[in-house]
């Protein structure tokens, strides 16, 4: 837009532009992500044709995520609390 | 990797191959798609700087998601709901 454009509008319009621009942005960066998150769930779908048990799969990128110490010490918290129950 | 060398691989090293394969995709694209959440975030932190409420800009890419229709009957329910309690 050209800047005698810009200059002849009322604020209420300048404002309006601004939030028109913020939306759009924002809708086609959540397009974006939902299309990844589409991706990803036909990675596990493929995974799990290839004989891969997806629930195992969800934790195995979860603990890849975590630091070795945080998953030890969880793992070992688990043993106590599964023990405390007698499982 | 040549021909050959999958030739003489061992079963389980092809499904670890292959699970590592699906593991590293999964993780790019989970990735990709947590850098977007930011900069959505960094959308919303610049809307809030240029004096927009965010709660009320979310509210509206959400009615912008739906169909009119379905807004306006959400928002005669809303309505009945609130004289309801006397609100």
């Amino acid at each position: 837009m050209a800047l005698a454009a810009v200059a002849k509008k009322k604020p209420e319009n300048v404002a309006a532009d601004r939030l028109r621009s913020l939306v759009e942005r924002i809708e086609r960066l959540d397009e974006e992500r939902k299309a990844l998150g589409n991706d990803i769930r036909d990675i596990y779908a493929e995974a799990k044709s290839a004989g891969f048990d997806v629930k195992v799969l969800r934790q195995l990128i979860r603990i890849r995520k975590q630091e070795p110490a945080e998953v030890e010490e969880q793992e070992s918290l688990l043993d106590v609390y599964r023990r405390a129950l007698g499982m």
